[in-house]
């Protein structure tokens, strides 16, 4: 490591042009670019820090980041960190706000008004209830229900409205002013953190089980923004973290006797695993078998227990 | 240190029988004790690791909580640690969760319909808004406003639930169809942190500037659960950290002055540092200055920049 | 949620036996178990919070352990806590103390003398440099040239020893008097973490790339702690963590070309990702490529761009 | 909040011209800025988030910076990150370390052969233990006694480093061969930390009771690089933090006696405080009693149980 000299600051112009433009996201809410800290460049220098004298030129820098991220090599990555703006729905920010390892001000409502916006549902935009997840939605409402359902909404939020601007005209504090208002009112909030957390952040929020407000915010972050700041990151993040799956020891057995041409063996030891029991002539729903067929049919394995597939 | 030997697990037997136990809190709230670890003995024992062979019987158990609580050496405090049950209004919830420092386990209401319970207001209850203080209140309505308010408000939840149980009805997801609930909501959490965050979140919301909502969770914490938990650190925590005051550099040179009876010297130098600007003969409001009168007030000393006081 | 109710402490008998006996490791380590909280069932039992009512008995508990462990739902594992008391190599602690996540007293040597122990290497257990892997070691040196380094490692821990000693006895503060003590003393400490972050230790420290001192440490945690602690949680674990296996995008794309019986596909594929260059007839190395094949070869796949397999 | 507009980047130009050029430390240390974001400007920023159009112009920058220090309003000084390279000894970096909330990437002594540097001691600069204080030194020892000290030192380093050579000759794998280097040996490291978690390392290690090699480093972040970066951070933390002293419950009371003039009750305070024990016509020591002794002078109170003074 070379301890002298003066250095020039890390700039990304391709994201030195977006500091500050907002990206719209749901109907009143957007996300901005405040200031960011390292690139990909600063990436691969932290990594060389630990490497030392002994590796400069071995790994060239898009090597050296697709390595760091397949090998869950965590440190170098929170050498970046980003600062955004946000305004989000209430709802939406006790998601996001779980995520305890970055720095925020949110806008407080103790102090100032509460923002006057919520988030509206168009007809069309309300989801139906999964089914099959308890926990996620699958479509829309036809348009007439959700007409009526979009009108009894904006009825109610501007009967929230009315009533919290009564209260703080009767002189009600603003802190208590606040309670009844709906979880939809849009807060907003300066939000900072490193790289390595914001694609811990992104692995969760852009996944297809995360709800769809989050979902949209988290893509644009990704899309939008990681993708000028650190391309190498973003291509790496999304080979080997977005779109990588997991096998679990028994899953790499079953595989192997079927890469072996053994279906029958595949077949006895999902019984064997206890994935395969039967109530009369149906196999019982059994949730980590039918994640391992989800598995099989993507690599393009025929499933040795189903028929005729 | 002594590396041999079996030991019995850390017990506090007033902890245990409160095991459990709901304490209510507003007017459908609660907060549980679920388990613990450790107690004022543990924090002793974790200090000795550091202090080595050296220092056994030096220093007595309370004499020691008291020295590092007094100077602030943290990490003993972190090797005790809580789990509690509570239920929580979402808008005091909101507060509650920026403490990043614990881990919590909330009530999904993707999952399960939300709770259906909300922090309702009495007549007499709707605070007043603070002038001097942007962000408190003070004082109460008057009860003919209130219960008005207290009418408005249970029409306005009425209604809100209704619309929530419609949306359900009629097929919405339930991610979707909680987006206007009122903050009032009530959710329920197991939340875990260790005693020195715990102290942290202590010191901030059962300070007299705490929301009146989460201040009456932090009192029930602090005077209920932990007086009985670890009574040393309870004792030192009230003495030498909620009840201390600090005095910064210039509020010291300005006692010394008042202490060594030169009264006139002190009024110069709040001039200098410039707490004394006056507009015509009224001095213009200060914000150091006013904290420093309320010190100097509290401790006796006679304020040399105010007459006949 | 009940609410109501008082409940008993949570205990884990077959750890309960274990507390305080030492674990030896190294020439003069340990591990000790000083305290827990909670067990398999606190996960369940948090976990089911988020659930709401909706879920009692939906899960049995092992299925959702290993539900939660699969799908990386990490937080109801955070409800789980354990403090150990530690005697490793400095050097070893250098390691063991990146990890930011636990709470830690460490024996002071500003305030008490150092440990009179250091970590000997006997003379068949001189690793000799792995020439693959630049940060590990293969093999053992000869007993000769073992024996040889031996006698001389002694000789210099003696002698730092004694040069330890005269600095003390010259009235050299022990801050400073202790600056020249190998890297090999001894140290103590009370280290506590949560089971989420204590997997997260294990999985990188029971690895076989950790290095060897370490790794026996974390293996005493692993299968003499918390198999006894949590045997839900270990099992689960085991087969889908620290056994598992994640295949890239592209691995997933080439799999899918094998598993359909189109091994030239699967070598175009690899082609084209840039894994194939060759230098004459030889193939460059490639350490994706590498690490593509050892799972090719684990899962019973045939590599097509190799011969004669 | 104007959610509109593109902005320019945050630059602190004093701060610029100092970016890469080592700030030497010990005999061959350094400390040197690699990279920052934000400044004054963007705490106060951040704080009016909170805030929200309610208070522009309302407070003056510096004013409102002085403000969340006083009041100890964390959360806007977390929105400024400085990223600095450090060469360090390794006794010093065990300290160092101990600051969980940075982002560390260090020199790695499996991956390549230990610098080849240690912190050497000059004959004047051997310190003598303290006799108050059993973790701090005080005074030099004489130059006869350190000029021993110090060849001593150089013959033991000089053998450490010979014998890590040989045994990287005959093989030893580089993770082993450096176990028995001593403490001295100079590592490097980028080390990332926010503004917040910054003040709060340099409040501990700026100390007076910090040992001396730790504090001539923080010394250097403190006077040389924070100053420049962060000018009314930089005086408000000496004002409100490093500089203030608190005084706990009982204190203030003793001080309330005093500054109205009746020296007997604080003398009777003090008594029922258990300050005052007697062995015979002596105080018995009393490290409570000691402390504030030593802030009553500070604050030119004449101590009443004190004869003579």
């Amino acid at each position: 490591m070379d301890g002298s000299g003066k250095i020039e600051r890390v700039k990304v112009p391709a994201l030195d042009e977006i500091l500050g433009v907002p990206f719209k996201v749901l109907n009143d809410g957007f996300i901005r670019l405040i200031d960011y800290m390292g690139s990909d460049e600063s990436i691969v220098q932290a990594a060389r820090v630990s490497y030392g004298k002994g590796t400069k030129k071995v790994h060239q820098d898009r090597g050296l980041i697709r390595y760091l991220m397949r090998h869950r090599h965590t440190t170098p990555f929170e050498m970046c960190e980003i600062k955004l703006h946000v305004r989000v729905p209430m709802d939406c920010w006790r998601q996001w706000i779980r995520h305890r390892t970055a720095s925020v001000n949110e806008y407080s409502t103790r102090y100032s008004e509460a923002i006057d916006s919520a988030q509206l549902t168009d007809d069309d935009q309300w989801r139906e209830q999964s089914r099959g997840n308890r926990q996620g939605s699958t479509g829309f409402l036809d348009g007439e229900v959700g007409s009526e359902l979009s009108e009894r909404e904006a009825a109610l939020i501007r009967d929230s409205r009315r009533l919290y601007r009564e209260r703080l005209e009767a002189g009600v504090a603003r802190e208590q002013a606040r309670k009844d208002l709906p979880l939809s009112t849009y807060t907003e909030a300066y939000w900072k953190i490193d790289l390595h957390n914001l694609l811990h952040f992104l692995a969760l929020r852009m996944d297809a089980h995360a709800q769809w407000e989050i979902r949209s915010y988290a893509t644009v972050i990704g899309e939008q923004i990681l993708s000028r700041w650190c391309p190498m990151t973003w291509e790496a993040f999304q080979d080997y973290r977005f779109h990588s799956t997991a096998l679990s020891r028994r899953e790499q057995q079953i595989i192997r006797m079927l890469a072996a041409g053994r279906p029958e063996d595949a077949r006895r030891l999902a019984g064997e695993f206890g994935f395969l029991n039967y109530d009369g002539p149906r196999l019982k729903p059994n949730r980590e078998r039918k994640e391992l067929e989800e598995k099989l049919q993507s690599l393009n394995f025929k499933i040795p227990w189903l028929d005729g597939r």
